[in-house]
């Protein structure tokens, strides 16, 4: 293998692939990108098993050459390495050439390194991901949906199924859906998808829909979405990314959505979440982050407090109250983690008593919901 | 005590003194901040028995009003929670109002915290430094000689005087050293000082000038040095800041400072700095992080190898060659650390054989150098 690469496009690319490169493993190859040159372009391809990323470099990008291929081949380097010694080069062209025993030259102006390789056959081949089951959404509406939700996946392995977020499209309505039993998001956008196109219990790892978040571009070109029966693939730009999905079966989630209240308030958004914010400052000192919210016709409040350190009081004025004067105490996290991926000004917030799961909807938009579990206070 | 501050101007202060909090300490009253509001001054105290910090909160600072005293006091507040609170509040204004039991109550628009506090007698009295030995030098030449040696100070404890930063003055130069027997930077600037003030073997932690550095304003205002005994104070704008100095004999670095030589270079500080950095990627897998300088009259390169990882090539230009062809090998981190704080675009390096310590000037200035001892390569 010989190829001249931009450095700028080639460093990009690595730092893409970056993502799905195992940071912890004794597999030697799964700590390296493998970079294969075929015909005119330069393919790079980084997994952890869990979630595979490959990003093809083309030969031109609006008329400046990218990529030149003097010889085909392909070769896995340390990411770790090769990502750092990217970075540094000191030209904007960089020379790469294959030699015996794997050892491969990176030259740049002055510069010249010799790398240990491995054999690229060694590396794992992505997943075959094709199937009917596609369809496309938007990149910056799909990242709204997974910032949306990822922060009600639990951390925690008990139950795996919870650990993912789960999709489910219906007429063209495609939802996602995350609760680690405490707390609950969804998120309902329309896609263009066949009519005859449904699925349900497609369950997306957490942590890959974050990755996938952070690779997605900030514009609604659209990404191509690929379901198969263990694997989710999808495509954007030069890149596809992969990830396994999780077996199982998600819980019904749909009856413990709350379709009456007893209490109904409408409040900035952002007020409450200062206000909030500020109360978990003394919150974090004790057990579970409790705060509490009293309201009242009069004076409403959010306050909070620990032995040790003193208490905290902050008056909340709300846009609107109908109902019943309520006091609720919930874990502030949960709060602050829901209203920072609000998009709308004001949210209305739904209670039904102070044992009962309480719900936040956007004002003008019904599509994004968060559903807080309350804790018990004696 | 009753005041009320201006909330920017309260948050920046607390940052100031912050830096002198214990962050690890089993003293309650180390932990916090001691705040004491006397005539119209709201002052700032915080200690960790080695460094200490006091800043000044005037009434008006260009016309605007910052603090308003109703009644004077002192208490000492958790620097941690005070410095969150204060960066959360709503308002510009924060009212603070110490309360039986030093209860303290900080108000700021709907906002209020109760914060248990502790008295402030119980807080260590600043040391008071007086004396004689005062002059005055611009805090941005201050903050120069500080970035230019500390990174030569050694990181352990075993001979403490090398922990710190040695200054000397004599006849209106001031020099500060610093070594770790591995290198040794050194910096001299002239002084505004009475002709007849002279001192030596003034030893300054490391630690200190680290955090007084990034204390010090960028301009060429003046800073006060005040030597007492065994402690050193530097007041600047509306700050004070103390370090006990460390007891004990500095060795005497003048005599191995080469005053000849058989190699002499001139090379550009970003080609050498940038060339050593690449170098240094993969020196850093071997042990003690060894790069080799050849210097031919012909092509002159940096190299290093790693078994597991592979071998980098640098050629290097010099602007500049004089004297014998010359192999010598050393710690890339020592030279990294020197030419960092270079501010010339060229250096001049004079060495006297692969096994004698090599020397770094600034091309253009002769007051800033850098001492480097080779490593033995077989």
């Amino acid at each position: 293998m010989k190829v001249s690469i931009d450095r700028s496009a080639l460093l990009a690319a690595i730092q893409n692939v970056q993502r799905s490169v195992s940071t912890k493993t004794t597999i030697p190859v799964l700590s390296g990108i493998k970079l294969s040159a075929e015909r005119d372009t330069l393919k790079l391809t980084a997994t952890d098993l869990e979630t595979g990323i490959e990003t093809g470099l083309p030969a031109h990008i609006e008329n400046q050459q990218i990529v030149q291929i003097m010889e085909e081949g392909a070769i896995v380097l340390s990411a770790r390495y090769l990502s750092e010694i990217v970075r540094k080069l000191p030209q904007s062209e960089v020379e790469l050439e294959v030699k015996q025993n794997y050892l491969t030259i990176i030259r740049s102006g002055s510069s010249e390194f010799n790398l240990h390789g491995l054999h690229a056959e060694e590396f794992p081949k992505l997943p075959q991901v094709s199937g009917s089951q596609t369809f496309g959404i938007p990149a910056i509406v799909l990242k709204d949906m997974i910032r949306q939700t990822v922060p009600a996946v639990s951390s925690e392995e008990i139950r795996p199924v919870l650990t993912g977020v789960v999709a489910v499209l219906q007429e063209g309505r495609l939802r996602f859906v995350a609760t680690d039993s405490h707390r609950l998001a969804q998120r309902i956008v329309n896609v263009e998808a066949p009519a005859e196109l449904a699925f349900s219990n497609v369950i997306i790892p957490g942590k890959s829909l974050s990755e996938l978040g952070r690779l997605l571009p900030d514009n609604d070109s659209l990404v191509d979405v690929v379901i198969a029966d263990n694997q989710i693939m999808f495509k954007f730009e030069n890149t596809q990314f992969y990830s396994r999905l999780i077996d199982g079966q998600y819980p019904d989630t749909s009856r413990i959505i709350p379709t009456s209240f007893k209490t109904r308030i409408q409040v900035g958004t952002k007020e409450l979440l200062d206000a909030v914010d500020r109360a978990a400052l003394i919150a974090r000192d004790n057990d579970n982050n409790v705060v509490r919210l009293n309201i009242r016709a009069g004076q409403s409040e959010i306050s909070s407090n620990s032995a040790d350190v003193g208490k905290v009081t902050e008056s909340i004025h709300f846009a609107d109250f109908q109902g019943e004067e309520l006091l609720i105490a919930f874990n502030a996290k949960y709060l602050i983690d829901a209203l920072r991926v609000v998009e709308s000004e004001s949210i209305t917030v739904e209670f039904t008593g102070s044992m009962s799961p309480f719900l936040i909807k956007q004002s003008d938009n019904p599509d994004y919901i968060h559903l807080i579990l309350p804790v018990r206070i004696y």
